[in-house]
């Protein structure tokens, strides 16, 4: 198979768009534009990548291979319907928008599973890429990039994306709530969260090689009824209260169920 | 100030005990005796270690400078009253349990924070040690004798140990019941949980550096009640359902007395 050469144009220039963009120039894709409303950014990335950059979305650049949206999800359909171009192949990279609102018959996904923060370089190689498009072609098109970009590629359809991301609530989002309100218990006797940190990167080390229901540890899952009921005492009722009765009792149930 | 060098005896032969005994040795600490009540695991440990064992509390040798009790929390106190040997150091490692369950004048703990399976290595050096004891020549022996084994000794009493547990429940075991429900809610739609696992790594390192406060993310924190809405249908009622609700409420809850 020949080695994969596109002529990208990047649509916002936001943190997403500096990141996957310079990356993309790094594994010799070609970034031939950059759209953005407002000029400043627009400018700013275009320095950055070494290339062209328009404000008019009427301007883009009608002989690129792809164009990856990387605008707000709230604004992906709209966007969308503004470029005119027929014919082309046109995805976003959010997680959390269904493919069909972009309003073309050539359309996909080229979603980058992780935070994207502008000071905070990341290595592709460990960010995984979900993948979607109408035609088999465009998503072998998508496959191909990706593959440049990270080993980790994944077939993911609107539907299972949508899974993903609550399923990722829970994971990341309601986990680091649980460290805040981690550090809010010991903030109030002045130990330093960093006490707990081995254990937390432990904790999160070890499901990579097991499934998390079989290193369940504490007091829930041992049903210590009277080391729950100290822990209590010691919250008091209050939100954290409510947290730490809910989550034992479930912990408790879902063993029940396996015996 | 001289080197350390203490003649200790390890009381119990289990996990912890099999860990921590092999690090001292290491650290040129002598461990001459083991004691545990059945006889296969003292041997089994007392080869490992190459050292004396006994199976009877009344043999225990009285001529260690340290004794380590390493056995379950729940006979912490009854080993402790059995042991007739006066005027001698003696420690627990528990976590949950607090030094004065120990009926002997010089009494103490020696708590390391982490998990420990038989199989699996630990690097002492990213253990933290928790260290408290009756008397503060006592405390500063234990303290010489931790820092030969970790960077990370932390003076912490009773109470704090006890506090230090409720936020460990948090930050460890209720983190492992977020990956929990992630898997279960990805095996449905059969997306291995591999794919989050960079994202839930992030997670784990970025408070290393930031307070979980200032890093929380996802749609609760941003009140956008439009995917907020759109989990909880897919979530339909249920365990996970009264999970993403109360902890999402919470979440925009604590964000509204921030402003």
């Amino acid at each position: 198979m020949s080695k994969l050469k596109l002529n990208i144009v990047i649509i916002g220039a936001g943190n997403v768009a500096w990141h996957l963009a310079k990356e993309l120039q790094k594994k010799e894709q070609k970034i031939i534009q950059v759209y953005n409303r407002s000029v400043e950014p627009a400018i700013s990335l275009s320095q950055h990548l070494n290339c062209d950059f328009t404000t008019r979305i009427e301007d883009i650049n009608e002989n690129a291979d792809l164009y990856i949206l990387t605008v707000k999800d709230s604004v992906i359909e709209e966007v969308s319907e503004l470029i005119k171009i027929k014919n082309k192949l046109i995805v976003h990279t959010s997680g959390a928008v269904e493919q069909n609102v972009i309003k073309h018959k050539r359309r996909g996904v080229f979603y980058p599973l992780q935070t994207f923060s502008k000071e905070k370089k990341l290595n592709f190689k460990h960010i995984p890429f979900c993948i979607e498009a109408s035609t088999s072609e465009d998503y072998s098109t998508l496959m191909r990039l990706a593959t440049l970009l990270s080993p980790m590629v994944y077939n993911i359809d609107s539907n299972q994306r949508k899974v993903l991301h609550v399923a990722a609530v829970f994971a990341c989002n309601f986990t680091n709530y649980m460290y805040m309100i981690s550090d809010e218990i010991l903030s109030d006797k002045n130990i330093p969260l960093d006490i707990l940190y081995p254990l937390i990167k432990e904790t999160a080390t070890k499901i990579s090689k097991h499934k998390p229901k079989d290193v369940q540890t504490g007091p829930a899952v041992r049903k210590d009824q009277s080391v729950i009921e100290d822990h209590l005492n010691y919250l008091k009722k209050g939100i954290n209260y409510d947290i730490y009765k809910l989550l034992s009792k479930n912990i408790i149930d879902k063993n029940k169920d396996e015996l």
